[in-house]
Parts: structure tokens; C-alpha cells; sequence
């Protein structure tokens, strides 16, 4: 017997027996969905605040549409539990973003109900787009949602998806998610206007009071008519302009209040009848029925497990690269003035939380919006300024013809703090970080770090930002340190003990190579370990060190294609590569890092078979 | 004497004396730049029409400003070349994208006016932006100012600058240049937007005459109130509300008649006055005062050389890749349903005009929005349609977050047709496109064909449709083909003559590789040349070939980090990879081949230099 058999939920046959129900007994399905949110999260992480936004919306949209006919495209992802559970993945859902268990996104390989992958923000409306082209060619009358967070308004990708969506002429459907924050707080000018849309509680009846106003007293009709003669269709335009996604092409349906599952199913219904592009716009509560996260949805958007009553971690995390990181940039900028330092809506996982208070003005939350952050930053090189930009490995790849276009051809001299660089665990596929260095050294001026310990990084960091020239990346890993090995204040560090075989990697990977050694000298193997602190460019001195073994293995936590170890084979025929051959599931580090041949163990297997393979 | 002298421009000390002279002398100077300008690119070739359309916007921008302390951000900079005549570059006019001579674009390192490096669109906001926050740093008054064109407007990043910039409390502003065509046509919701923006003709003017009309008229008082009462500020933001620029934030002047230099300089004034972000809307007509390029301004967007009189081109290019790429695609098209064509910007330029003439409703043009164009596409195959996106190379660099989280992952079948793959000439550094086979290499699930001809591309293109998988990239250069080598049907072709020396290489390098081998031959030295067609992924029977020879050069037109020679060499050692080693300037294609090592000869000398060195 499963945990999950005390729940109604476990007996329905789903989703299309959300629509044999009545409203009450929908209602509530969300109550105990809710308490399977927080139930299972408080045992696995996850995304908890965000979820529990979306429980009325999700079951409103699977009792309006028909999935998985209609499609739905979940933004990011991390509001799609509800979607999970509403889809039949209940049996399944305590192995939540645990190893060969559900993913914490939306991946069509899990679930013919998830239309398409999700992880990154603001994909969701050309992907939709894309369903939505595809079934009116085949004259196919579904529909195709997108629905998306505000937080998701802030990147670029999301435009270009409006404005190709408001004039196709297609069933699509844009649900945005109105909750007042991304994944720190919403940022700019759109989240501004968002919030004032969020506020009127009545948008289309006041809209209609002014048009029937106007139409039925003839007073005005002479101003008015002279204003249309003269101006055409501008009085028009003004007085019927509404929202800003009325200018781009969408019927507009909202705000619907995203608790009351009867205005949302009649909103949604509306919308299904269209028949044409429409905008929804939905408030939520992020959070909404458990209190500790409503009260701070911050703390409670991606978390480990805790405490149910308290809403308490079971682990404080109290120190980690990204808090050392954020540390010692404050450290530096208080030396520094020419120092700022950037964010894409990640200000408080990316450590910059303290530098944010202690230079409210001379730091930037540029919203998820990377590719912006580049070319910002370019500017601000551009007038003497040093910009730090702490970024998330896998959403660095957004801004990659920025790097090349904006910074690289200047040569102009910023810094890419590169967070959750290497193998990230349980956020799976779409976030582990490896591919930042295949990216970076396929671009000119270009210098990377990849420090292995705390002192590392901080050491690190202020060369960055003092003694080096054009683009300096510095990348670590996601949580926190384990090990140190070897000195800290060079570029590399050779540990030699005369053997002819070298292993050489960089970062968290330099204490499993010193076990791995450990492990080769109880059997009588010898080997000679290289540490690279400067992983990138190539350096002539390390070589000189690499050419004098017979045999150097070169492992790295990276795709193994644009590596720094297949760089170094290029010009080194001793050296052999060894890094990840293709996309990493999610699993916990230990694991992936096994998996992949680079735990302890499988480096020191992986020596042994190469030593004796002549 | 400079044949430049003639002209008044020639004496003045610019920009400075702008700000000295009459309007009138003003508009006589428009006309002398407007000579200059058809003048000019009659002979070097160019962009004409966007030039002709922003004479008197940056005569007003140079007379209302004070550049270099006030900074001027051109987006893409192919409308600047007016700017260029008007901070003191009219002697070397003549150079224009010539060897050593002006860029076609903006460039830091030609001019301290030239603030920021341009190519690619949409990102002058967020540069500008960088420039702003700087100024506003160090309490610098001088403003900051971004020029756009429309086409820009349906680019993501444009918005993520908005975004950012509308609420920055900074001298921002933008000037939108909106003469209603990017370089095909304007696409989407915000294209039509801008048009209906543009044809009010007073549209403060009329905003006022309501806001006049209900303020004096006491009846329509009372459903106002009431509504007001009922709606918060809901009344006043229907009423009020105008632009979708001024719910970014920004302060809105326009439209503007943009060859109307008093009210340019009135409203520029008034922007500059405002000392807070504003967003100024300029209307312009293309080619303006040069019949033939109003008259069909898409034709001298990007011109060759052509005779002033008639406008006519002085060669017309019959034949080029890209139209046998277009015409092929619109063949397969005819037998396969599942085939739609997709553009950013660029239906006439990739040649994709046929297709689009031919299939309507499977043809996409998605704006200037490579993200896009991208994350649509896995939309479509996950739909099971095959999406053929016809992109230049070096623009494909916007797109690569997407290649990896919305094709790579999930392994969907998207064709890329990539244009403009390799040097490209007179467009320089940001067009060059040297990139595409690191960012993809980079990537997991791609193929790479690179062909050598028209036959060879043909070929291709339909195994790519027909019998690839997942992420199939199809490159070949920009303008026609020009000699033909060796067998088009398969993978590879081995041209063997029994030499020990082996010249790999692969798409136009091919013709150049078979001239070394005549060279060389004439220098009784012997080789054999390997044409590859699929480049990627690394292939056995390849590997096999090459590891039978004592010394292989592998040629590439490819920046060397990330390419095909680097990652042969580095499993077979014998190879040795010539490749780009930076960014490669403006200049003929010739000349910078072979300056970059990749012409006949210097392929040669090369060739000869590692036979002898050992």
C-alpha cells in the first residue's frame, strides 16, 4: 500500500475525471493537494511557495482543457507539482527530484501531459507558439497554453514570443501567473506595470462604465468627433487602449482572482472560446494555504527538506561558494569604487544579498534577463566601471553572442562570477553547469578560474578583478566546500612524487583526485597530481610540466566537447580526457559524479585501466 | 586635393560647428551629406536606404547634443553613416568598408564618437543603458542616448533593455527611428503597433483635447467619478494610458517628423530637458531624397556597387548559396508536407523569398528574434513538423541557450540552414561568421554538414531533411560558388596520390587546398587532400584515414578554439590544426583568407613549412 492511498486523488483516473466532479468536491481536491505539496516537499526540497500559488489555477485549466490534447507549457517549471499530480504522477511523486525519480520540471520524456521541457524562464510562449503553428496546419481546433510568471516578463524571449503569438491567428493561449516575484523580486518597469494591473479589481466592467459613459451622453459627442476628425483613429486608441499586451496582438481576460476556482474556470472558459490569441492575467498568492511560506514565499521558493509546523530547515546551509563569493566581493568593492555588481533575479542564491545592502547603489537586479546583463555590462566597462555579473552557469548560455559581440570585440574588462558551475544535482538536465567552459574558450579574450576551495575562490576573484584583462570568469560549484588540496596562491600546484603518471583537473574535482590517488597508492600505484587553479587560456608552463609524464589523464566536470582537457590534447598527444559525453540527469552529486567516471573511485579505476592499457 | 574638398563639410570642425550654423545652413548640409552619401556608396557598396532615412535625425542629434560627452549609441550602426560624416571622418568617406578603411558600423577603436561597438541588433538600450548608470555614478549631467530602428523592436534584448532602463533614473533616452521595415519587412503584434503609433499625427496634441474636453464638460462628471470611485486609478490609466513605451517607464515625445529638423530639434531639446528616461518616437522614410531607394528601399538596404542614375546594381549576383539553398528547400518542400521555412528577419537575404512565395502558410518570418525562432521550432517538432531555420552565422549566436535547453535535450529533428558561415568580408568583425562550429560542437545531439558547392549543398540540405536526426546544421558562405572538387555525394572525398602529407579541410577551403596542391606539386612536393562534408560529429572512418598519414594540416575558415582541426588533433596526434586565431577585421574575403592563412598560397607555405620541419 502506497502512502498516497489515503487520498481521493489516488482512486481518479486522470486528469479527465477532473472533469466528472463538482466544483465542491474540486475544491476540495485542492485542500489535499495542497497538503501533498507540503507533505512530500518538507521530505525532498523542491520548489514549494510557487507550487502552492498554482494548486486553483492548475485544476482550473485541467478542468477547462483537455490535455493532452490541449497542450500545456509550463514556464520554468517550478509551478507544474499540481500539474504533476493532476496527470497521474501521484504514485510517483514522494521520489520527487530524488534519484530515477520525477523531475522537478516538466519533461516530456516523463509524462505525455508535459508538451514541453522546462528549467530556464520565458521559453513558454514560443514553444506554445511553436504547438499552436503546428495545429492549425493540420486544422487541429486545440488549443495550446502557455502559462507563465511574472517573473518570466523580464526576459527578452518572452517579447519576441508575444509579439510573434498577438498576430498568428491561432489557438494559443497565454496565462500569466501574477504573484509579485521571481525567484528574488521582479525587477523594472514591466513588474511595476504588472503590479498596477494586479490592483485593478474590475479592469473590463470599468472599461465598459467609461465606453457606455461616453456613448450614451451626446454632450461630449462634439469634442470627440472633431478629436476623431482631426486625429483619426488616436482617440479611439486611447480610449480603448487597455494593457500593454492588447498592443500585442492578444484578446485580454483579467485579472482573474487565482483562488476562486469558479472565476477562473469561467476566465479560462472565456478564453477557450476565443479562438484567437488571448492574454489571462492571474493573481495568485505565493504560498497561498501554508502559512510560513506566504509569509516569506522567498525562503520557501527552492528549498531542502524541514519542518512542517515551523516551516524550518532541516540543514541551514550556513556557508557555501556563493556566500563567500558575495563576502569577498563586498570585501573588494569597499577598496574598489569602480566595482559593481550585477544580478539576473538571483540576488540572494548567487550571495550578492550583502553587497546589495552594503552598495544599494552600485549594485543591479536586472531581472532574468542575461542577455541584457552582458551588454549592460559592456557599457559600463565601456566608461572605466570593473562590473561583476554572478550568473548561474546554464543560464550564462542566454548570453552568448553578448559576450562575443558586446564584450569580447572591445576587449572590455568584466567579470562572470559563474555559480552552479559543474554538476548541480537534482535540478536535472536543464541547470547543470557544464557548459560555460565549452562557451567561454570558444570566444576570444577570454580567461577562466576555476578555484577548488573557499581561499581559492577568494583569491581568485581579486585577481580577477585587479590584475586580469578583457573577460575573467570565475566558476564554482553549487553548495559548499568539502576539501582543500595543495596551496592556494598560484596558478596551479603539482603534489609530485616522481611517478610517470599525472592526473590533472580543476575545482571540487581536485579532493576526489586525491583520493583517487589514495586509493592507487594501496595498490602500489603511483601518480602525480596536477592542480589548475587558471584553467584557461593554455598555459605554456603547465605544458611543459604535462609533456615529462608518459601518461596524463585529464579529468574535468564538463562537456567533454570544447573542454580544457581536449584543448590540452589538441597540442599534448600524452593526454587523455575524460568529462561528461552528454546531458546529466537529475540525481544527487555523488551520484552523477559516479556516474560520469568522476568520483574518487572511478578516476582512480579509470588510471589503473589507462597505466595498464600498454 | 581629396575629392572630398568641394564640399562645405570639409572645412567645418565637426561636431562642434554644427551647434554655430543656421538651420538653414543645417538643411543645406543635409543635402551635401545626402550627395555624399549616394555618392559614396554608388562605389564601395553599403547601406544606403537606412542612411538616406536618418540624415537630418543625426544632424538634429549632433546639433542638440555635445558628443563625445554625451554618448550616441547606434543600434546595428548601419544608419550611421551620417554620424560618421558629422564627427570629422569625411576625408577616409571614400574608404568605407574598404581594406584599412571606415567600418560599415560603429566601432570604439575608428572614433572617440563611436561610444559603442555595433552589429547586431537591439542592443543599444542596454549598452546605453551601462553608459547611463556610469554618467549617473560619477554625477555626470550628459545623457546617454540609444538609436534605434523598429526593426530592433522585435528583438527580446531591446525589451530586457527597456525594461531595465524605463525605471533607471538616469539621462537615458531612446530615439526610435521607426520608418515602418527592417531588412525584409517588420513582423508581429509590435511592428503593426508602431505603425498605428506612427500615423498619428498628433497624438500629444489630441491626448490633451480629450483630457480638455472631459475636464470642461460637467456631465460626463458624474460616471467618471463614480467609476474613478469604484476603480482606484483605473479611469485615469484608460484615459491616460498612451504608449506601450510609457508603461516601460519612460517619458514618450512623437511622433516626430523625422526630415523636419526644426521639430527634431524642438523634441530632442525637450528629451534633453526632461533629464529622465525618454523614449522619442521618430517617423523617417528609407532612401528618403533618392527616388529609386525610396522606391524599393529593401533592394538598397545592403547594396553592391551600383550606377547612380538609374539606381541599378553595377553586377547583379544571379547565383549564390543562398538562393540555391532557398529554391532546393522550396523542391524538397513540394514532396515533404512536414517542412516549414522560418526567417528572423532575413526572407530575401537567405534566399528563402521562393519558399515563402510559394508556401505562405508554412513560411515564417519571426522578426529579428534568433531565441525565438529557436524555442518556436521545438515547438513545431515536437509536433512533428520539420523546422528548416535559414539563419546568418554569426546571428545564430543569440540563439544558443536555446539550442541546448529547447532542441538538444529532448533531441528534436530541426534543420539549420546556416548563411554567412566563414569570413564574410566588408561587414567585419560582428558578421564574420567564425563561431557557429564551436557553439555547436559545444552541444550535444548536433551534425554539421559544411558543402563545398552548389550540388554539395543541395545534397546536404536534403539528407539533413531526410535522414538526420536531431540538431542538423547545414553552413555554407556567403556570395556564389566558385570552383567545384572532388566527388559531391558522400561524407568525404580522398584525393589520393600516395603522399605521406595530408591537407584536410572542408566547404569553400576545398578549391583553395586543391591550388596549394598545384603549387606544391609545381614544387615537386606531393600531397593528398581530404575533403570532409559532414564535419561533425568525429568520425571513425575519417579517424581511420587520417591516422594512416605521417602529417596532416587541417585547414579551417573557423576561429581555432572549439573547431573541427582542434578536436581531431586532439585523438590523433599527427594532425595540425590552421585556424582563425581572433576576430577577423573588414576587408575582401581574399585578403583576409589570406592574411588569416587560408589562401592557396599561404595553404602551401604552410604545407611546405611542416613537411620540412622535421
Amino acid at each position: 500500500m502506497s502512502a498516497f492511498d489515503k487520498y481521493k486523488l489516488s482512486s481518479m483516473d486522470l486528469p479527465k475525471d477532473l472533469k466528472k466532479i463538482s466544483a465542491k468536491e474540486a475544491s476540495e481536491l485542492c485542500s489535499e493537494i495542497r497538503e501533498i505539496l507540503i507533505d512530500t516537499v518538507s521530505k525532498t526540497g523542491g520548489h514549494l511557495a510557487s507550487n502552492l500559488g498554482t494548486v486553483e489555477l492548475t485544476m482550473a485549466i485541467h478542468r477547462v482543457f483537455d490535455s493532452p490534447k490541449d497542450k500545456i507549457v509550463w514556464d520554468v517549471g517550478h509551478q507544474a507539482y499540481t500539474h504533476k499530480l493532476l496527470t497521474g504522477r501521484l504514485d510517483s511523486f514522494d521520489t520527487l527530484r530524488q534519484d530515477n525519480g520525477l523531475s522537478g520540471f516538466c519533461r516530456p520524456n516523463e509524462s505525455i501531459h508535459d508538451a514541453f521541457i522546462s528549467g530556464h524562464s520565458s521559453t513558454a510562449v514560443s514553444a506554445a507558439l511553436g504547438i499552436a503553428c503546428a495545429m492549425k496546419a493540420s486544422n487541429d481546433k486545440h488549443h495550446a497554453i502557455a502559462v507563465v510568471g511574472d517573473g518570466a516578463a523580464t526576459g527578452g524571449l518572452f517579447f519576441e514570443g508575444l509579439n510573434n503569438a498577438g498576430k498568428s491567428e491561432t489557438n494559443i493561449i497565454v496565462i500569466m501567473n501574477c504573484n509579485e516575484m521571481s525567484i528574488s523580486k521582479n525587477v523594472g518597469a514591466v513588474a511595476k506595470y504588472l503590479s498596477q494591473l494586479r490592483t485593478k479589481d474590475s479592469y473590463h466592467k470599468t472599461k465598459s462604465v467609461v465606453e457606455r459613459a461616453l456613448d450614451k451622453t451626446p454632450v461630449v459627442g462634439k469634442p470627440i468627433k472633431k478629436t476623431i476628425r482631426s486625429s483619426k483613429n488616436a482617440f479611439k486608441d486611447i480610449l480603448l487602449h487597455s494593457t500593454m499586451f492588447e498592443d500585442f496582438g492578444f484578446e485580454f481576460v483579467g485579472p482573474l482572482d487565482g483562488h476562486n476556482l469558479a472565476e477562473l474556470e469561467k476566465g479560462l472558459s472565456a478564453a477557450k472560446a476565443m479562438n484567437c490569441p488571448v492574454f489571462v492575467h492571474v493573481n495568485t498568492i505565493k504560498g497561498k494555504g501554508y502559512p510560513p511560506a506566504e509569509k516569506n514565499p522567498g525562503e520557501f521558493h527552492g528549498v531542502g527538506s524541514f519542518e512542517i509546523k515551523t516551516g524550518n530547515p532541516d540543514v541551514v546551509t550556513t556557508d557555501s561558494y556563493s556566500s563567500v563569493f558575495g563576502l569577498e566581493l563586498t570585501e573588494l568593492a569597499k577598496k574598489n569604487k569602480r566595482i559593481v555588481a550585477m544580478t539576473a533575479a538571483m540576488k540572494y542564491a548567487t550571495g550578492l544579498d550583502t553587497f546589495a545592502k552594503t552598495f544599494p547603489d552600485r549594485f543591479y537586479d536586472v531581472g532574468i534577463a542575461e542577455q541584457h546583463a552582458v551588454t549592460f555590462s559592456g557599457g559600463l566597462a565601456s566608461m572605466g566601471v570593473i562590473p561583476v555579473f554572478a550568473v548561474y552557469s546554464s543560464f550564462l548560455q542566454r548570453a552568448y553572442d553578448q559576450i562575443i559581440h558586446d564584450l569580447s570585440i572591445t576587449n572590455y574588462h568584466v567579470v562572470l562570477g559563474i555559480d552552479r558551475a559543474g554538476i548541480v544535482g537534482s535540478d536535472g538536465e536543464t541547470h547543470q553547469g557544464i557548459f560555460d567552459v565549452g562557451l567561454l574558450t570558444s570566444i576570444p579574450n577570454t580567461s577562466i578560474y576555476s578555484p577548488s576551495c573557499y581561499d581559492e575562490l577568494k583569491q581568485c576573484l581579486k585577481r580577477a578583478i585587479e590584475n586580469d584583462k578583457g573577460i575573467v570568469a570565475v566558476r564554482y560549484p553549487r553548495g559548499s566546500q568539502k576539501q582543500t588540496f595543495g596551496d592556494v596562491s598560484s596558478d596551479y600546484y603539482l603534489e609530485s612524487c616522481g611517478a610517470d603518471t599525472l592526473i590533472v583537473t580543476y575545482g571540487r574535482l581536485c579532493s576526489n583526485a586525491a583520493r583517487a590517488k589514495g586509493i592507487l597508492n594501496n595498490k602500489d600505484i603511483k601518480c602525480d597530481i596536477l592542480k589548475l587553479v587558471k584553467i584557461y587560456p593554455i598555459s605554456d608552463e603547465i605544458l611543459d610540466i604535462i609533456s615529462k609524464y608518459k601518461k596524463v589523464i585529464f579529468f574535468e566536470e564538463s562537456y567533454i566537447r570544447g573542454g580544457i582537457g581536449e584543448k590540452y590534447s589538441s597540442v599534448c598527444p600524452n593526454v587523455i580526457p575524460v568529462a561528461i559525453t552528454g546531458f546529466v540527469r537529475h540525481a544527487p552529486v555523488d551520484v552523477l559524479l559516479d556516474e560520469n567516471g568522476l568520483s574518487a573511485e572511478k578516476m582512480a579505476m579509470k588510471t589503473e585501466d589507462i597505466i595498464n592499457a600498454t
